[in-house]
Parts: structure tokens; sequence; C-alpha cells
């Protein structure tokens, strides 16, 4: 039903990395950006930021926190201007401090910049080592910032050196970048990450997911090719390449299985589709004989519903939402935040005593959360409870923006699943096939699966990404 | 899925009136009520506050917003004590300021009380006015003043004054009273008000609904009787009657279809298994020839369940809630409110578009929120769309505590399910009958119908509500 | 030179009881009481309060904290009328809790009241009693509820009731009341308190002290005579007294000497030419040989000045004030504010040194403080030091408001000059003789000494202040 | 009296350039540095911060507003280290927005430093626009962050690179420079901007002025030399020079006239003494025939003492400062802060009726505040207004970091004195004479008195101040 869960549900699922919209030629472009980020919160809830520019400089408000309450602190509407960009983050790299949040901004010889990331730069590292030891001063412990700096790097034409610096650039991204003429949009080499192209009148915009399309009222043209630079000004959209096209593109897969609203149409898909014939197929693959099928909130409803039409079986809701369970309650460490995930998810029990149960969730990464969903059952009275997972084991760690568990917190690494079956405490334990992943998807070779299958689309590089978080910022401190 | 929607989902449901949690004989008295009121935050948002007897003294801790919002500006582990009360709010009488947050508390001759009250006193302006002109001085605009100042009439000696207290009060109740010595718990005599008793270890709890009494791991006993007063203290639980046994029950039926949370167990029923035996019964009532059919969120859930489930149809969501909506975005007058609830839940056109759809909610009482989810709907291309709600028209107001419409804003008074049908816009429109609606209730007949029906439980005085909205604080500032 | 000193500088000194400030007849009533008030926040910086009338019903804004906090929390510009009161708070009794922020309010059987006081009833825990007995419900922990209770006892004629209800009260107390058509101003029987009346164009005006008729552009007309009780409405103003002129006024001398504004004209005098003559009785009293005479910040600034004069002497600033110091310290412990004093009132140490000086302060209350302040200096290399108190030693408490130490505290209770000499640690010390002390008023027989000599205006009943103190109120929280 | 002013009465006056205060070799390096800081908060109100090397990064909280109020909402308890720097600021270039506020801090080659900057570098505008040009990202409007930009310069070795960086910069600066093993001080060649050298125990403390050791507990060993870079690490301190000592040095007078406070020892006089013996210049340069001396509150008052003592005149506070102005109060616009300065200063007006006198200040720059300062005597019925200023008409603007009024504001810019005589209607006006200005400075032609004379000890670039101004930041904003 609900296609978003809130942060604490997400604890053994890997976290999303950042949603992006821009808009040019807009009057009220702040307003336009808050709005498209308001349907892309579901990206990132630690941070939100929107940069306008205004005469030849660039004007920027961030804060921590949900999109509503930076605006309720400092409200967007102070940001003048007819193109900007916005960010919601999830941190990826970089401690969670607000020197982090984006969009960043600097100012080189040719004026101010703006940037805003989705994705995780695995040559970050080495850029960065390279320009400090040029003389560059790093502001924040980002591998976002590398790219505002290779902007600046002299003696090489305007044009030329935004397209040259994303080329430098390895591993997962989209980009928007922001400067007093020109609004930039560009894709990693491979498509990892998605980003689309829409119009709102005369106005170009661009959004992480076409949802934020659809929310400010824009048309969705098309999206941006992997390895394009697109830019906007006074005189229109143009595209170029700063990377030739890839032979295999590798867009995420999990943005398909988990990350995306339901609603998005992602990577020439519509997402709840794919989830459906996911849940259709798991249902053939891996069949229950129980009473009813339910779905682990709010991530494996529409394979759920899938499962259950395929199974000719009644899906029901046996799990009940607290929905202001808020953020205001402190959460110091794991074991409390394990609590509150249990406070704020009820078990109908009368309708669970007795029955067979089939449990659809979208993934299982640590497993640890779906274990006390199944315990949760069993204490109700569960008579069998069968778990169906709509997506492959999830085995080996991600290095393009995911914040993917390490391998050895990966449940499925080097565990088989009769392993997990007896950690979650299931009766049964299906998961989707790799096949099965990318039957719905006509063109699946076009997608990485790297979490799935270990095959990696990028040369890794040695590039250690703690190299990044030596956040020196405890806090800005805002009156 | 979700029993709960959030505050501005519900613009043209009936508000909720108030939930109740306290507890005796626990030495973190505070802290299960925090606990228990967290489970109850769906019934009133507007407010929040725990009382805790601390020797003779009373301390109180109050504020506006959520349980969690309040408990971060004042964090309730400064109370201590064994016994307490809490309350969470919904406005219905009384302006919404803090010097109307409950528990209310004053001190008289025998010392500091302190009430927390869910429901609507019918005749609480003339007991108000003869209070006044006996002397007394009234704090705030609250009808549940009205007892504070009833339990300290001199001349009556102690018991007697609580029980006679209540008996002067006619309309909706359930009270928690708490003294320095006693905690006390009373339900209406018509048994309008929810109100159960449960155990934790030694301690007694009370609590408006049974899904607080396991939050906190308590055991549900029983439910208060309407005209029961109980009273805990030191010698533990005893139980007396400030009203006869009524001839007729008058439970309140909209906190079956509508308020109570959907793992209650409420009035001898759990709330699920209501809602979904109306939606089946409505199935055969009013069968639809469609293709899918899918639930308003949240409301409708598991009235759409069963009535999928008896038409073997798919049950499907087509609606996307965006959850981070939140509170934060200050929404001034009517028209912004509905815009917002329209931002936050969005339609998944690609699945709608060319397909016949039956659409269940709980219950149509203004109507104006259904009628554009219907517009969503039919803009994303719905072939057909019937409407089916698994309620019966309400089209009478209710005096009992229930924030309701007047008159002349319910959309069934007056007016036929014909002309209600072009309102919303649907192709078809069906109601639960009133005897379906008692169907699943081996005692029906115990319930208040009187919105559906017109057929009140007490006999209504002229009592004006509005007299007793001369509220006169502006604001209480708190650094 | 600044006649007022912050909270941190008093911690020795008796506590301010309250500023009032009332107006009739003006167009932006709330914009002039907080103008008035903003003059009078040095006698009181704990809580600040507005009521304004407004058709039949009063609003209020209040908070803790400083007029300008509450404001920029809630601003008083909300409060629309012709005719209102305002209350700064220095908590005399009554814990310092929201609640027990005035004006006070209540709705009795004739409409809303509002209730703005100064002073201390000595006799209110037996009329709170009386009325509790009667039947009356307490919402506050303060003193002043009292007269709220006695203004909506039945069975008395309208004007009658606020005259009796005025006589009824023992102890000292300037009082504003407002209810829908009238401002009603009165004082104590013995003119304990001050008020003063003013006009600000056909607009009536109370105030504490003239320095807010000042503040806001008004005349000062007269005094409210002891036990006149002054009625405002669209009828003008008219005068009754609610006691007789009493035998002897007992006007607060520690007003003169150390609560009130230089600048303000009180009791007939200005209060820094009072002060200044204070200073040269001093010096003719106490001379001293010495190099210079110096003043502790604020308060013993006019009488030093006059001491230096008298005595033909450089007055120099040896101490440095921090103004920084603010009230941001959470400053939870006596150790904690004694050290903080220090940190914020340097010593010019090189003009100390070798030095012979006069210190000169106001009065010697516990006499804490000063002996640091000796302690710097003589740490600074003062050859000698001489203490000089422009009032006689205080050995007696206070019942009329006055948060004065208990007799223990008293430096001076039990005390020779001489053990309090070698207490301060001084080379010599001279209080003012209590013929000094009234010489420069003409009318120094009218004044209340009784911390000086132990001569209490009124028969002291055997009441416990303390029993007003049972505050319930951990804390109201304010989103 | 009080030395210090607050922000609101120093509308005409120059405004301070901020304060610094570093210590090495303490454990609580945090608590030491916000002691010290507290006393030097008079020399910047706009911001605060405290950098703390830890381990081999460095952490910082920063905010905007006093020190207390950035503590209260970040404790600076959370920095844990044994060496660290910070800043008071007091804006001159950069807006004043969160991000300008210091110390500032980067991350290059060699890690991370910090650094805190009191004054005004003259060719920052070059310097900045050749970092640019070199590929240099800058990140705030702020001249300072130019030194971190030649910090990480690459190809010159490490110690050489800061003395190196040290001697590019032209202007006024005194410096805190913090990487994870040194903390090091430097003072700009004039000497303008002072900082002073101490000890604590083993601990090495460097503040702006002396009254900051004093604070801390810290002895004052000696002044920093103009040119001289101190560096402090495990080995302890030693001193090497970035500049040849000046042949003239050029220590700023107006730290001594107003900005520093009395009590610290400055440029190797005592404040006060300085201020005492001008005011006795005063006297007789410029004797008044009148009945009393009172200075201007609070910057005149230590020449005010020595021009009464001097004339055999009584020195008498007619002004009464009101405490509370606060900073709560918004005030938008220069009219409303006009009006704010009056609220806040009340005129004795029985003290000055008939009366003739002579007034202090310390120094006359715009005029406008003094204007009204007279206007209030005027009216208040002053016989004769004799205007005393302690220091020579300021008619030239200063580049050296102190926030001076442009020339077209500065009073005495092409004016004559008989001009501003009748500007601010005095019956007289005497300026001290330059001669008279260093008459108690043995050293008097080692001060830079630009802003008196218009001799410049550097030569002036054409350096554009306002190229710095185009801050990109509207705002960080922090939950």
């Amino acid at each position: 039903m609900n296609g978003r869960r809130a942060a604490a549900d997400r604890l053994d699922k890997p976290r999303e990395a950042c949603g992006l919209f821009g808009v040019h030629g807009h009057p009220q472009a702040a307003a336009i950006i808050r709005e498209g980020l308001f349907a892309l919160q579901h990206r990132g809830q630690e941070g939100a930021g929107i940069a306008v520019a205004c005469g030849s400089g660039i004007q920027v408000i961030r804060g921590q926190g949900l999109l509503t309450e930076v605006d309720a602190r400092t409200p967007f509407d102070a940001l003048n201007g007819c193109s900007g960009i916005g960010h919601v983050r999830y941190s990826t790299t970089g401690a969670s401090s607000l020197r982090n949040v984006q969009p960043l901004t600097g100012e080189g010889a040719d004026g101010m910049w703006a940037v805003a990331h989705n994705g995780n730069l695995v040559n970050a590292g080495a850029l960065r080592r390279a320009r400090q030891e040029a003389g560059a001063l790093f502001h924040t412990g980002t591998d976002s910032e590398v790219l505002l700096h290779l902007l600046v790097v002299p003696n090489r034409p305007g044009g030329d050196r935004v397209a040259g610096a994303l080329e430098a650039l390895d591993g997962a991204f989209a980009f928007l970048l922001l400067n007093g003429r020109q609004l930039m949009a560009a894709r990693d080499r491979y498509g990892l990450r998605p980003l689309s192209l829409g119009r709102l009148g005369p106005a170009w915009v661009f959004a992480s997911e076409t949802c934020a399309l659809e929310q400010v009222g824009a048309t969705h043209e098309r999206d941006l090719e992997p390895g394009e630079l697109a830019t906007v000004d006074a005189d229109g959209l143009r595209s170029t390449r700063f990377a030739p096209e890839p032979p295999r593109r590798a867009q995420c897969v999990f943005e398909m299985v988990y990350f995306a609203r339901p609603d998005s149409r992602l990577f020439g898909h519509w997402v709840h589709e794919v989830r459906v014939a996911h849940g259709r197929r798991l249902a053939r693959e891996h069949p229950a004989a129980v009473d009813c099928v339910t779905a682990i909130p709010d991530g494996g409803h529409y394979a759920a519903q899938g499962f259950a039409c395929e199974s000719c079986l009644p899906l029901e809701s046996l799990f009940v939402r607290n929905h202001y369970a808020g953020r205001a309650f402190i959460v110091p460490d794991a074991a409390a935040r394990a609590q509150r995930a249990d406070r704020k998810l009820a078990v109908l029990a009368s309708a669970v005593r007795g029955r067979r149960v089939a449990v659809v969730d979208d993934s299982l990464v640590r497993g640890t959360t779906i274990r006390r969903r199944v315990a949760a059952l069993r204490q109700a009275g569960a008579a069998e409870i069968h778990l169906r997972i709509a997506s492959p084991a999830a085995a080996h760690p991600c290095f393009y923006g995911i914040d993917f568990p390490t391998r050895g917190e990966l449940a499925a690494s080097g565990r088989t699943a009769e392993d997990i079956r007896r950690f979650v405490n299931a009766d049964s334990l299906g998961y989707l096939s790799p096949e099965g992943l990318v039957e719905p998807l006509a063109d699946g070779d076009r997608f990485c699966r790297a979490c799935f299958t270990g095959d990696y689309p990028t040369a890794m590089g040695s590039d250690d990404k703690t190299s990044l978080d030596n956040d020196s910022d405890l806090g800005d401190s805002h009156g």
C-alpha cells in the first residue's frame, strides 16, 4: 500500500543514497524544487538543501533532518531565482554533520558553483589526495566535494572542464551542477543511478525519480543516458557525452527492488509492475501451502500482492503500523533502535493464531528485522510461517552509493538458505531466483545485479571508503 | 494494513476524542504511561500530558503536539511516583491552547486532583453555570473542568462525592481521576466510550483501548461497566456504581468502524475482525463487477480485504502514501489542507488505466476527501469506479464526544445515495446496510448507532456546545 | 551609573516582587503595556504576561523569562483591544512554573477576570483554605489567586464585591484587575507597594514606577492612595476606598534604597536624589580616610556619588562588568551561581594596588556578595578597604512581598557590626543610621522600615508561607 | 564603570574585529577556551566557535550569536583535546552567515587546519583571485580564508609554508592556527592588532587581550612581537619572524580609546589608566565651567572620571541604562535601531534640570548617538551642555579590520568642529588634541593614528573590500 517505509524500519535494509531535483527557467525555482524534493524524501531523511542561482552568485539553504524541518527553520522561500538544484541526503560517506549537507558550494576563478550528488565515487580518495597535493583545501568529508574541485582545475577551457571532471570520476553518480548561468546534469557511464529529464511548461526539470516530476506537474521526457552531460542555459538544452556509450549498462536493480517509489517509472519500467511480477514469479518458484499471504510493511507490499494473486490466496494485513512513532524519540544505540522498530509494528494476534502464513518481503539483507517479524508472528500463535523474498540472496557488498552492509553483515554471505531459514526461524524460506529477478525486465542484462551475483560493472579500485570519513565537524550551531 | 491515518487524511472524517492511560502501583508510573499513550496516539495528536501523584501533591507535564514532541521538550522522566494518569488530546470542546491540554489539575480542600477525560458532556454548560453562580472560577474552556469542580463541592462525604459528581454528568465519558492516594476510573452510564482494565504484575492499568495494554505488556482483565466507578489505592481495586445498569447500552459503533486501532479488542470484539466482516457483507449487499478492489488508505483497509476476499477479486494498492508529509508544513486554511492531502497520496496510474475498480472506505461523512480520491482515479484513466462504504450513510450529528460535522456538512443529511454518488462522481455507490453493520456484532443492540439512525441514547439537553468555547488563552509561552 | 543590576548580582539582595502596568482607552493597549513593562523589567525577570480585554472575553499571553523572550516566542501583538494589564514576575510565593506566571485569569458567573499582583498577602493561606472549604478549586500556587476567587464569591453586588475582596486581604499589594468592561487598580491600606497613575492622551495608565510612565510618554498624575480602589471604564476614572486612610502609612523603604529605578519618582521623592543624599549623610556619619571612593555595581552607585562628593574624594570605577555574562549559562546550584557572579565582575588591579578605598553599597543583607568583592579588592592589593553601607543593618525578615532572607540568613541578625566587618573582612564598616535613612525623606515616618527596625506595620498572622508552595506543575510544554 | 557596552549602543561607534583565544597543553582545552572567550565577548557578538585538535583531526563547534548561546545549543564540552583555538566574531568582511563563523577549517595534503583571525587583510582580494586562478575553491566570503589556502600551497617545506603564507599577507591581523600537532600564533608586521602570550601552569595560552588571561587564571608573559610567528608543540614554544622588525610599529590607538576592556594591559599600557589620563588632559585642553561631569555610558566612563578629577567637579551619572533591552527585540532597520538605543537609556531629569553639564565620550565617529544624548539632556532641561571627546576628530576611514564608517559617514570628515557642534547641538565641543592622545603613551609614535591623522602605516592597495562580500550562503539550518 505504502511504497515507503520510515527510517526506523530500514535497519537491516540498505539505505538510500540521496535524491536530486533541479529546475531551470521557472520564476519560482525554489518552490518547485521544494515540491519535487518532497516526493523524493524517501531517498534520504538526514539532510536537505536547495541552491538557487541569483545574479552571478548562488544562494543556498541547507539543514539537517527532513525537508519540512529545514524549511520550518529557514524557509526556502527566501531563495529568489529561476534556476536551482536541490538535494535530500542519506549519508553514505562523510559523517552526518551540517557541513556535509548538500548542495555543496564553492567559488573558483570563474565564479560560484553548487553541486548535488547521488551515488558513490570509488576513486574519490585518490582524486582528493591528488588535488590536495596540488594545493587544494577540502572543506567536507564527502566524496562529492571532489567534483567541485575538479571543476575549477585551471588550464582547461570551460565546457571541457566539466566533461573532463566527470570523465575522471569512477563509480556511481547522478550529478546536478549549478553556476550563475547554467544548470547541468550528468549520469555515470554505467547508468548505475537514475536521473530523469522533464518539462514544466518552458522550464526544464531533472529528478532522481519520475514521481517527483509528477509531483510538480511536469511531463517525463526521457531519462539521461549513461555518460551524458546535459546543459541548460539561456539557449536551451544541449547534450554531450563525457564518456562513450558503455558496452553494457549497469542500472542498479536494487532501485527497482526496494529504493524507488512504486509509482515511479524507472529505467523504463513501472516500479510497482515489476514488484508485482516478482511476487507472481516467486509464487511459482516457491509456492506455499498457507491460509493467507501477508507483507512485511512497507517494502514487501507489491510483491505480496503478486504472490497472493498468483497463488489465489487472500492478501491480509497482519501487521499494524503506529504512524506516530515519530522522530522525536532519541534512540542512541542499536538495541534501542531494534526495540523501537518493534514498538511501532503490532501483530493482529487474533488473525494469526493457528494459521499458516506466507510472509513476503522485498529483500533480505541483514535479516535481523525479518527475524523479529517472524518471532512476533510465532508469538502470536502462527501455525506455520513461510518466508518468501522477492529478490535473490544478497551476498555481495555494494560500492556504488548504496549503504550496504559489509560482507560479514550480509546474512547470505557464506551461508546457505537453510542457514538463514534457521536464523530467522521460518518454516520455509524461498528466494526469487536471479532469472526470476530479470524476467519482468526485458532488458535485464542492462542492470547491475552485483549485490546478488558478485559481478561488478567497474574495475574496483583499492579505494578505502573510510579515508573520507575523517570528518572534522562536530556541529554548526544555528540560533 | 495500517489501522491509523495521519491527521491530514482525516479531514472529512469525524475526529477522535482523546485517549486515556492510567497506572497504579508501578515504580515507574510515568514511563509506563508514556508507553501506553504511545499506542493511543491515533486518538489525539493535538496535545499530551501525564500527571503523577508524588507524596500528597501531583506533578504534571503537558504540552501541545504529539507525545514524542512534548517529551522531547520536557521529558516525562522528571515525574516520579507510582500512580498516574495520562491523556492524548483531540480537541472537541475548548480551543486548541495549552491551557486546555489535559490532565487538568486543581487543589480543593482535600488536596490536589488531576483529571483526564475522553468524551463530551452534554450538560457541561448548565453544570458550569451552576458552579459559577455558586462562586466557582473556571480556568479552561473545556467541558472536562466541570468534573474537577464537582469533585470539590463541599458538604458531601469523600467517596460519595466522586460518585455524586459522576452521576450529575450527562453525556459520553471515560474518566481517569487521580489524587494523592487514589486512582479512579469511570465510564458513562451508557457505555458510549471505551475503557479497559488490565494488570501489569501487581500494578493496575487502565486504557482507552487494549492495544495500549498490549504495548506495555499488561494483560486485559475486563472492560469497565457502564456506570462503574473503579477505585485503586493501597487496599487494591474496588468497584462501585455511580449509576444503575442502563436498560440498553450504547457503545459507540464509530469506534468499531473507524476510531479504534485494528488490533484492539473493543466492547468484546476484535476490531479488525469486525471490519473484515463488514467488507464481506458489503460485497454481498453491493457486489461490483470490477477488475480489482482497492482501499482508501488507511481506514478502508480491512473492509477492502473482506470485500476482495468475499468477491474473489484481487486486492491491490492503487494509492501510494508519502510518509514524510509531516507536520512541519504550516497549513493555515481549508484550501491548503485539501491540497496537502492530495500531495501525499499519489495514484499508481499505470495500474489504474482502463480498469474497473471497486474502492472501499470505512465511512463517508463529509465526502470531500473521497471525492478527491475518485477524481484522482478517474484522472489516472480508471474505466469504472464503484465506491463501497463499509458503514451506513451518516446523516445525524453526534453529541457524545466525536467531532462530527454539523448536520449541514454531513453528505448524507437530506440527500439520497444517488445525490452523493453524483457528488463524489462514482459510477456506483453502495453503503453497508444498518443490518449489515450489526451482523458481526452478536450484541448489536448494545451499540449507539445514532449517527446512522438518528436514535440517540440520552435525552438531549439544549446545551450549546459553543458556550464553552470562550477560550481566553491566546497562548502560554515556554522557553 | 546604571540603576539596575542583573539577576546574578542580586544573590544576596532581596529580590523584587513584580512590576505592573495597565492601560485603558488606547487602541494599541498591548503595545503600550509591552513598552511600559520593558521599563519595569528590573522588578522581575522570571516571567512576563499581558492580558487584554477583547469583546466580553480576555486574551492573555504569558511566558517564562524576560519580556523580550516571551515576546519573541509569542508576539504580544496578537492581542487586540483597548484595555489591558501586564505583569513582570519575580516569584515570591509559588514555584517558578509557567502556571504561576501572571496575569492570572478565570471565568466566574459574570465573565472573565484577569489579575496582576505585586506584593505578598499575609493571610493568603487562611483565605485560600476558607474558599477551598466552600468548594473552590485553586489552579496555581500563588497567593495572588486568592483575590480572583474572592472576586467571584456570590451574593454580593458587583462593585462592592471588588472592594469587599480587597478589604479581606491583609499584607502588601498593588493590584491591577481587568474584566470585559473595566480596568481597576488598588493599593494596600498601608501603602507598602507603589502604584502610580498617569495619562497618555485620553487613556489612563497605571504603573508600579513612574519610569514606566515616562517610557510610554505618559504624564504622572499622582500615586494611588493607600486603600484606594480606582476604576476606569467607558465613563472615565472614579475612585473609592476599600479601607480607611491608615493612621500611619508604611511605604516600603527598600523600594527607595534598592528596588526602584533611580529615575523613578517614588512615594513623592526622586529615587536617585534620596540615594545621593544617603551617601552624603553616610560620609558625615562614617567618614573614611581613603584615596578614592568606589561603588559596588550597580546598586551602590548613587550613594557612592554622594559619599565621594561630600568627602571631596574622587569617585572611581574599580570594578569592570562583563555585560555578556548572559542568561544562557545554566547555573544549577548556589556554588555555581556564586562563581558566576565573580566571573562577570573584574577588578582594575592596577588602580587598586596600594590604595585605600572606600567601598559603597546600598545595603548589606546576606553579605556574601560583598564579602567576595572585598576579597577581590584585597587580592588586587588594596591597602585598606572601608566598607560603607547606605542603609542600616538589615536584621529583620520582610513579610510584605520582598523575597528577603530568613532571619538566620540575614548577616545583621543577632550579630554586631564588628562581627559583620570581620565576616566581610573589611578594615572598617559603617552603616547609615536609621535617622540618616529618613533624613532626606521629609515624611520619613510614613515609611515601613521593619527590615531595619523590626517594627512591622500590620499584625502578623501565623500564616505559613510554605503552605502555598505545594505547586503541582512541573511544567507546561509549548511547541 | 562598565568598560563594555551592548551592541545596540555602538551604532555610531566603529565595531570591533573579533577576539582570539588559544591554548596548548591543557587537558580541558575547550573549557579553558570557552572561559577565555567569555572575557573577550565585547570584541564580537555575532558568532563564536572553538576548534580542538583531536588525534590527527580537528573538531569544531561554531554558531551565530553570543558564546553562551552557541554553547547552549551545542555544548563546547563535546570537544576533547589538549590544544585548540577559539574565536568571537564581529563581521567585518563576509556577510553574517554561519558559513563565515570562525574558526575556519579545511583539509590539505598534510591534514586538517583551523584558523582564527582578528583583523582585515588589505590584499585579500588579490590573493584570493590568484589562488582561484591556480585552481583553489573558496568556501566562505571572509578574507580570513585566504590564509588557509596559502597554508596548503604545494612545493614549499612545512615550516616555511606558514611563514611564507603570513609574509604574503598585507594588512592587520592576529592569527591563531591549529593543526594536529601544533598551535601557532602570529601578529602582523605593523603590530596593528593585539595578541598576548600567557602561561597557565605548563600550558601556553594566547589571547587578544590580557583580561582573558586573567579570566582563566593565566599569567601574562609578554605580547607577541609584530612580525612574530610563535609555534607551540610537544617540544614547547619557539618563535620565528615571518617579517622583519618594522621601522615603525602601528598599534591601533582605537583599541586603547574604545575597543579594549579597561582592565586589559594593551601594548604595554593599562587601558583604564590611559583613558583616565586622556580625560585629565582633555580637562586641561578644554576646561568647562559646569556644575557636574557625566559620561556617556559606557565608553566615556574613565575619561569622564579623569575629567572630573582634574576639574575638581563632581562626577555624576545622569543616564540610566536599562540592562534588559536584550537581544530578543528584532530590530530590522536603522530607524528602529536608533529608537531602541533611546529606549534603553533614560535621563535623570530632576538631576539635569537647570544645570550646566560637561558630557564626556571616548570618541565621536558618526555622531548620531551623541546627538541623541545631547538632545535628551536638553529636553530634560539642562542649562548648558558642553561636549568633550577624549580623542581627536575621526576624519579618516580605517582599512585594518575596524568596521569604521566610510569617509562620508564620518562626522569629522570635511567638517569643522563648529559644524559638528552645531550638528550635535552642544553649547561647546572640545576634542582631545593629537598630542594629548599620545601624551600618556611614552611610545606614542608606535601607534597607528590613521583614523585621526590620515597617515596610514601600509601602502594601501586598491583592494575592493566588497569583492569579498559575494557571500552565497543564505543560511545553514540546524535542528
